[in-house]
């Protein structure tokens, strides 16, 4: 096929697809046609250069001042661009470097999950039905009513089309031995004899989503898996894709479409693991925050976007499986949880359940650290647990640092320093390319105890390694030479304040949950961290940089995906979701930006602790 | 746009529409790509030439075999062909004559109806809500709720994601001033404050469907219209149509979306005439036969067309209307109530309802004519009524009739013999064309009467106007010279013998049923006729051919579109939707083709009663 004159043709190696683009198009944009997963933590802002492409053959756009910032001379004369920036002028081959793909990359599913009685919300029944003649012309649907009434004592139950359409033939293949898989009222789906109804549970992440594929009759995991989610091609933090939906005619659609073909993908991904069929997948949990949320339902975002930022709903959900394009049995549903209030959503209701902070006879702080950080105090005495939510912003995920990157091969995220040197740990114990969330916690904290940084975090000038960088004052971690990139990987004065504003909303949180539950520091018991990043944290380094404020009896509990685990809760366990909808409707939401004195509270936030200064 | 070498461009005129189309395609296929529905009682087979057309320029492939028995050789002159012989050879310029339009036709859409209460499945509450404020931060979703709870003691309602999508905006929009409209524990659409519900009722029938909106706070009708049923494309009868879904792969699909689309346009169209919102739109009840339930459903439908023809299912349905690809409020249902087995379905439910033959304290025999004709025979002192389905066909709607046609103008109504002359009646009073089905009846029955039949039903050789005619006897009623077409309007030896099938069908049903409920023709108090055709039967013809056993007790009505007016009840209250239940439960199908000696039965039913006879 021959491009027309305004088409050129852009080959993407080494992922080996290739797209015809007009002209004027961003290499990245041509990426997200060819299906590329291209990390772009600002949305093709041309900030974050996570996007690095390198041009092999053919010419692109001149470099623009965003590429010459962010890339080094070397770079740029090895051909490498940022593909938001780089525009087609012509045919052209483009080297996409592993670390500015979104696959590959490590993905917490993992979490630590209570015990709890079964009790799903959709049972199978095993039938045998005598099949139609000349003298019982009942209907296929009224003779397995009949069956269920008389055997199981089931009171007439509903169907939709969808599942009568499944049942006539189904049943004549099976000479009318069925698993019928019943959810209150009403058939969900029917099966072969003995076929165990599954159910799908998802963490619906802003960066990454978990899904994990459940036995609803034994409990038992059948499989897991998990996969970026690939709005972050619309921004990076929940803010930037409300205003996407919020601004653009089929924004929300758009957005729903994506997630929810990932998500039926992620499916078929479980389903092809662990050897079953779609059509036993009659039952879905689903929880993420507000805005995740609200996207994936397709719910209006306008009046979440701007103040007072309400939720078009913050109740839960009970949507068919079909009606979000899920491929599962026909009359499946999804449920979702409901929310506390604000971004205080559907997830962190999930993780409360998991880790059955609601109940515990203990003073405890809950910590989800995310993009968005969920925050929750449990006290007891206190009718109410007290939730808010912390605009942490993507850095402690790698973004908005100059170096920063996720959790791919060759990012730094272990940081010792002596004296004389720099120890670092990379993952996959690659050359290092750039710094994850841990690794810059753990610089960040060793550069204060080492005093080349001040406690309102300004770099030590004069120090070795410390050096006028582009933007200021950076710290040389490692050398052009010894890196994966060619490049210094450096932390700039620029970055430490990022992990200030990040590390800053969060303790602020943490400081107006206590005041506002009348909880002293001392009284913390213990300190759950939940989500992916909060995982990896090391605690030490976290507290070394006054993440939490100095709670002197807390014990720190890590504890991985819980939200995730209490999706997987809510599929198996009917009583989970009676739980989960009152601890939503009872926990008190706090919200920060109009709480007394906010904005000093943030700013002292951002400070590194004297008292925890460790020279 | 040039067409390739294969295709050409097919002009219908007097509508105006253009279609290319591939070398080989006949013309109704390129008319149903066009968009118009020509009429084609066989389904496209070449035999019952409806589907007239004239080709005014360009070539068309040689008239076949079907085409040179159905048209004279002066109508092929002039270039009439039939529609679904004729294939497109180059570009084409085709005149469709208004006879073989399916639109425009006298479509049967009355129907007599029954005081009832006032008590609809969907109410609207009218609530004024606080709009959202920095210190009132609750949802959208549930600051509804609470006022639904504060102001009508409503508990937690559930509502679908795109009903609160629809929320959001309208709320912002209408100052929080709202109508609610709620099913249940379920809201299905929000409008302005004082919008009222409404509700749409369809008649589907094999040929003809009618549609009513309805006022559900005032019970009054706002608007009604009639369209064909497009599935008439894919076989007149509805065994033809389950074969077509049955035998092809997207067959049922493909019927399904037919009928969709059209129930969307006839909405459309009913909204239209009444001046109000489609979103206003909060409930549905479709009443159709047994074939057009499923069909309309996209229930399988292979073993409802072979023995022992079972029913996918014979419940009442409630099923989203938007599943049905109705534009409706976004949480509108479509209610279609149970059947009675067999093919007797949820239109013969709606007309005994409609009727109130269920607890009416006398012996009466209800009769719904059409393609399929439903019967039921109500006994006091009987717990149950009793029904069957008789295959009368289409020969009543003047299929397979050799000049029979549907009641478009032309079309004799009317017939009287007398001694030298035969007195016609047309539609519209136009020059004679063909004859509808009350005219069949009138002109058989004329012509026993006369004894130019026997009770055989075989002509008198001899007798005026009786003359040989291409396929045996034929009588002639309209001198081409004086009718519409140019042509001899004729009665022939098989469209006599069509009718006695017809008439056959329903008089051994007739007889069965009465046999089957130990009931005596003499005890027969009242017989009601419903349907389209049986409200322009006469009725004394009728009688003459011996389409009822004799019954000298019985008060004929003719009620028109009963089942329509059942199914605007069920719309108006929820005990109507109850009785249909329960009478579908109670009501004992009878198996007319198993049942004892029923081939004798029908054998002598075809035969004209001696009794009767007027000499």
């Amino acid at each position: 096929m021959t491009p027309s004159h305004s088409h050129y043709q852009i080959d993407f190696q080494p992922v080996g697809k290739r797209v015809d683009a007009a002209a004027g198009t961003t290499l990245l944009e041509a990426a997200i046609q060819a299906g590329i997963d291209l990390a772009s933590a600002c949305g093709g802002m041309g900030m974050c250069g996570q996007c690095r492409v390198q041009v092999i053959t053919g010419e692109v756009s001149p470099p623009n001042s965003s590429e010459t910032d962010i890339l080094s001379e070397l770079e740029l004369g090895r051909g490498q661009r940022l593909a938001c920036c780089a525009q087609v002028i012509g045919d052209v081959k483009v080297h996409i470097p592993k670390e500015s793909l979104l696959i590959g990359q490590r993905l917490q599913i993992e979490g630590e999950g209570a015990v709890l009685q079964l009790d799903p919300v959709v049972h199978a029944y095993q039938i045998v039905a005598p099949p139609p003649t000349l003298t019982d012309l009942r209907s296929d649907l009224s003779r397995v009513l009949d069956v269920l009434r008389d055997s199981f004592d089931l009171e007439p139950l509903q169907a939709e089309p969808a599942v009568i359409a499944q049942l006539s033939p189904l049943a004549r293949a099976e000479n009318w031995r069925l698993s019928v898989y019943v959810r209150g009222q009403e058939i969900v789906g029917v099966a072969p004899a003995e076929t165990h109804p599954l159910g799908f549970a998802v963490d619906l992440g802003t960066t990454k989503v978990a899904g994990y594929l459940v036995d609803l009759e034994t409990g038992g995991e059948l499989a897991r898996a998990g996969v970026l989610n690939p709005q972050i091609g619309y921004g990076e933090d929940v803010i930037s894709r409300l205003a996407y939906a919020h601004r653009n005619a089929d924004g929300r659609q758009t957005l729903a479409a994506m997630i929810r073909e990932t998500l039926n993908e992620l499916l078929g991904e479980l389903v092809a693991k662990a050897g079953v069929s779609r059509t036993q997948v009659v039952d879905a949990c689903i929880v993420g925050n507000t805005a995740m949320m609200h996207l994936l339902l397709e719910l209006p975002v306008s009046q979440l976007a701007v103040a007072p930022f309400v939720a078009a709903t913050d109740l839960h959900v009970d949507v068919k499986a079909r009606a979000l394009g899920l491929d599962t049995a026909p009359g499946a549903y999804v449920y979702t949880p409901p929310s506390i209030g604000g971004y205080v959503g559907a997830d962190h209701v999930a993780m409360i359940l998991a880790t059955g902070l609601d109940a515990v006879d203990k003073v405890v702080m809950g910590i989800d650290i995310g993009t968005n950080s969920e925050i929750v105090i449990r006290k007891p005495g206190r009718p109410n647990l007290a939730s808010a939510s912390c605009a942490s912003g993507p850095a402690f995920e790698g973004a908005h640092i100059s170096d920063g990157m996720r959790a791919a091969s060759g990012a730094i995220e272990v940081v010792k320093l002596s004296e004389n040197a720099v120890d670092i740990q990379t993952v996959n114990d690659a050359p290092a390319v750039g710094l994850c969330g841990s690794g810059i916690i753990d610089a960040v904290a060793e550069l204060y105890r080492w005093h080349l940084l001040n406690h309102r975090g300004r770099f030590q000038r004069h120090a070795a390694r410390v050096r006028k960088g582009r933007h200021g004052a950076e710290f040389l971690l490692v050398d052009a030479r010894k890196s994966g990139s060619g490049r210094d990987v450096v932390i700039t004065q620029e970055d430490v304040n990022e992990i200030q504003l990040a590390k800053g909303a969060i303790r602020a949180g943490l400081e107006v949950l206590l005041q506002a539950t009348d909880t002293q520091p001392e009284e913390v018991e213990e300190v759950i961290i939940a989500g992916a990043f909060g995982s990896y944290l090391d605690i030490q380094s976290a507290r070394a940089i006054g993440l939490f404020p100095h709670m002197p009896h807390a014990q720190f509990r890590q504890v991985g995906n819980a939200a995730g685990v209490g999706a997987k809760q809510m599929l198996l366990s009917k009583q989970a979701r009676n739980r989960s909808e009152h601890l939503a409707t009872d926990a008190d939401y706090v919200e920060l930006t109009t709480y007394p004195k906010f904005s000093r509270k943030f700013a002292l936030a951002m400070l590194f602790p004297n008292d925890d200064h460790p020279s």
